[in-house]
């Protein structure tokens, strides 16, 4: 998929949501528990009910990999699903890799080829060779760490780099702004820090940025859009368990309906506003 | 398992060797190809050949991820595997992983509870809080990364900051000193540069260092050793693929053991000299 097509998605959905499919085996509703496959069977029903309404699924690998190889058939089977229901959806394996050359490849085979996933997060610290493999999977992409959306991100992206005083998230963006082209390379800006979002977008007007954070971490839609937007739309902005665990009850899907329902409205307005629908 | 426990299994095996069973598919030999669990069969066969000369193994999760929840299996099984021939080797699962707070815990229950590994490779870009949950489980072990072997290490670990001009890999181990005690943390330095290994046992004077590097990617035994021994040893070596393809045949086991042999000699060596044994 290219950005052009993301942005044809996001026009024709009037959404830029990506939902978070952070299915904690502990925080599924208590009927699931006993299933063989629970997150799997929650995720069917999260996608049924909410697909029209989110242009991509975000799957955090760690909630699977909590589960062991069971977890990892889940997630491999959640993808598939989606595949089957929309096939121009927008699927990341929320991952966060870091690793060196014949290891990166790896992971890249893992997600990108094997998995089926559109995109990967990847963290920056060990530099390009840990993000060239994902880049060299034709119509995939790198979503890379710039700004992160908790208190942590404190200790080490805002350090002061000597000469220009950037800041480390900035050093980030400025370098791997030339790994991968717009069509190739995201950056996750965290909804907490909407002010870091207009900074980034100085750097990469054309890029996409990825920001999570909206929702349980307290980030507002509206102020990141102000910050995030360009020409066409350059936001995907994820909602995890504000949305999947909206309600824990046998409703839980139209629950989650609704609530994704309310962040679609929300955003066909930001969309409309800004004359990009 | 402490610091002291693990310069008692040094000094009684007269060896500070950690074996990556970095068991990529295509490398096996071909006659595994066709075996219905071909990584653990390998890794059996190399842990039986080598458990006596290294005091711990390393899994890099990538090799196993590429296949899957078959290879997620494998690693499982292989773990438990280790367990069996010997109890009281160190186990590390080298998954460089870097989320938030509840993400980071569910990745501590996957490597530290579930798994039974005894430390994990985690990445420092997301600051404390992605760090702590694994901090929190008794008797195990965060090793950060602070400077890695591979030439994108320069991108970012080498920025020096604002201030007294520290480079960021020295800000990260400065940062992180509190975080963990000489029992539970320890921290990556990669042995293509044995310079930055003094730099860092400087500041970490207590600490183990996981050091990889050496073999394949060119670093020197002797001279890591020289930068980075301590009082209790403080260096735990990883060799991967010079040990465990070493030799393609039928007889990649024994040539395994040589190769450790051989490393575990020179180690023998460095600890006399340094009247550590």
């Amino acid at each position: 998929m290219n950005s052009d097509q993301l942005f044809n998605q996001i026009r024709s959905k009037k959404s830029f949501l990506c939902i978070g499919l952070d299915s904690e085996f502990e925080k599924l509703p208590a009927f699931f528990h006993q299933n063989d496959h629970p997150q799997f069977d929650f995720n069917q029903a999260i996608i049924l009910a909410t697909h029209q309404l989110a242009i991509a699924y975000k799957l955090n690998t760690a909630f699977y990999e909590a589960r062991g190889a069971a977890g990892w058939q889940e997630m491999e089977d959640t993808v598939k699903f989606i595949r089957s229901v929309n096939n121009d959806i927008f699927i990341i394996a929320d991952a966060k890799r870091c690793d060196i050359g014949n290891s990166a490849e790896m992971y890249a085979r893992a997600f990108l080829d094997n998995l089926g996933f559109d995109a990967v997060t990847v963290s920056p610290y060990m530099g390009y060779d840990s993000v060239h493999s994902f880049l060299q999977r034709q119509g995939k992409w790198v979503i890379l760490l710039a700004v992160t959306s908790n208190k942590g991100a404190c200790d080490f992206q805002f350090r002061k780099l000597e000469g220009h005083g950037e800041l480390l998230f900035e050093t980030v963006i400025k370098t791997s702004f030339s790994w991968g082209t717009p069509d190739k390379m995201m950056y996750v800006a965290g909804a907490t820090r909407p002010e870091m979002i207009g900074q980034i977008r100085k750097y990469v007007p054309g890029h996409f940025l990825l920001i999570p954070g909206i929702g349980t971490q307290g980030g507002n839609l509206n102020e990141v859009s102000q910050h995030g937007l360009n020409s066409k739309c350059g936001i995907i902005v994820n909602v995890s368990r504000s949305v999947i665990f909206a309600d824990n009850s046998e409703n839980f899907a139209q629950s989650a309906y609704l609530k994704a329902s309310e962040l679609q409205k929300t955003m066909e307005l930001v969309l409309k506003k800004q004359r990009l629908i």
